[in-house]
């Protein structure tokens, strides 16, 4: 497995692999990898014959800095995941490298990146979008695999893709849980052990949602009522947003559900109170799908 | 020579020349193709074994709907020129090829494009970037030629260009100018004739300044106030700006010049009273390197 930190040598490498002939897959990391990532190495392998993986942690995209003090940095037990793998290379940039002195570029997409996330972290998805455009333009991909944890994230890089033409297919792959059904995060190891005993209530109550739409509720506010009281169990547990959603445009849902909609919870989990340590924000996701009711009178 | 409409088209063109191991240039313009054009294109031939020109008249960077609705479109005589000068290919996109329906996404450099154009012209710099990104996506040019009349762009260019990693080399190609010296722009054909012979008026306050310098003076004011009593002379003539900046920064000179200095004009052509057609508005540039004085006393 190659290890290269210089864009420079990225892009020599990518156009002799594309002067070959080989198909390159791209799967942008922060690092602190887990099963979810590996995941998407599988994914990013059954699409490509050279498996790349970068691992920067962007500074543009934490619009917290003591989140960005936090985030864990794991590279060299990053690096023997990758091996094991089969990654056959690793891009590790330093900030200068992805952000040149004097940088003040920024790729923006517009509406996608308002709601949601967008809302509660702002800039958050100029600083994804930016440091993406630059991580595709250094290792030019073609095709490059996102988590869908990550669901607002993947729509804007989508969206990002589409408009300024990059050649490049992006492909979302599904979220990765433990056991107890909390998504993979790199976040997941700064909760105190009690609030990650309490972090499953997001995929509880995403399964809440999920029971009552097979039951035949149709009512936006309704589920959300019920996403509430299921999260409202979770004594560290303090909603960000618990929100549904168009799957594509991100628009707010309709008062009645037709069609397919994204159910998006973020959840920030204090520490108990004397318990060392600071809250940790989680996300997840579920597209709920209400097909038409059964036992009606279709005309 | 070919003609190309569809980015993807393009795309893959470009990927089987690269794979063959040809360096390919990118010329874009927005046709009406002038003599300052095929300069670019000359350039391009020196730097490339490949010479593509992009012939798109942008809407995003048109502040004035007006301006956009008279620019010249002259397609079937560019595809002569572009035949005759040896450029192999040409990629003439419609508007919904580049901006796919509700495209939303920005490519903004901030500062480089406040002052000079910027300030006259809302949005115009980000749409430059953002077709320019979308060029050099759709081409996958090694090198791409840009002409230094349009001084602030060219900066700017640079500045994206650097600021994302895109792997393109990015060439400024001197100014190509009239025998009387006016600098060639596709807007000039859209002065009328007494405000065309007037339009001289930028090269020779350009030249004026020049003068100044030669002769030793220093004081950006007094510089300034010459071109303005110069261009004061053509009644037709109303200055948009004209102003002395730092050559790479753009920020605005020192009072007193010490180094070389960008003199960036933009002027606007009224048309003589009672005749027909609207105004014309021109830019024309110079750097002014005040070397240091001789005859002075160096410690």
């Amino acid at each position: 497995m190659d290890l290269l930190h210089t864009t420079r040598a990225l892009q020599r490498r990518a156009d002799v692999e594309r002067g070959a002939g080989h198909r390159l897959a791209l799967v942008p990391t922060m690092g602190a990898l887990h099963a979810g990532h590996l995941s998407l190495v599988e994914e990013a392998r059954r699409r490509a014959d050279r498996v790349w993986l970068s691992i920067f942690v962007n500074p543009t995209q934490f619009n917290d800095s003591k989140d960005l003090a936090k985030y864990p940095r794991t590279l060299e037990e990053d690096l023997g995941k990758c091996r094991q793998a089969g990654v056959d290379l690793v891009f590790a940039p330093t900030a200068a490298e992805m952000y040149p002195e004097g940088a003040q570029t920024c790729v923006d997409v517009g509406e996608l990146a308002h709601p949601l996330c967008g809302a509660t972290r702002p800039g958050h998805f100029s600083g994804v979008t930016t440091v993406v455009a630059k991580l595709f333009l250094a290792a030019k991909p073609h095709v490059a695999v996102f988590g869908e944890k990550d669901f607002q994230q993947l729509a804007v890089i989508r969206r990002m893709t589409r408009d300024l033409l990059f050649d490049v297919e992006v492909v979302g792959a599904p979220t990765v849980r433990e056991s107890d059904g909390l998504a993979l995060s790199s976040r997941n190891v700064n909760l105190d052990p009690e609030a990650r005993r309490q972090a499953t209530v997001l995929v509880r109550s995403l399964e809440t949602a999920e029971r009552a739409i097979v039951a035949g509720e149709r009512s936006a506010a309704a589920l959300l009522h019920g996403v509430e009281r299921e999260i409202g169990k979770a004594p560290l547990a303090q909603i960000d947003y618990a929100q549904l959603r168009h799957p594509e445009s991100l628009e707010p849902a309709p008062a009645v559900l037709e069609g397919p909609v994204l159910l998006a919870l973020a959840v920030v989990f204090h520490s108990p109170e004397g318990a060392d340590g600071a809250s940790v924000r989680l996300i997840d996701n579920r597209i709920l799908d209400p097909k038409p009711l059964s036992g009606g009178i279709s005309p």
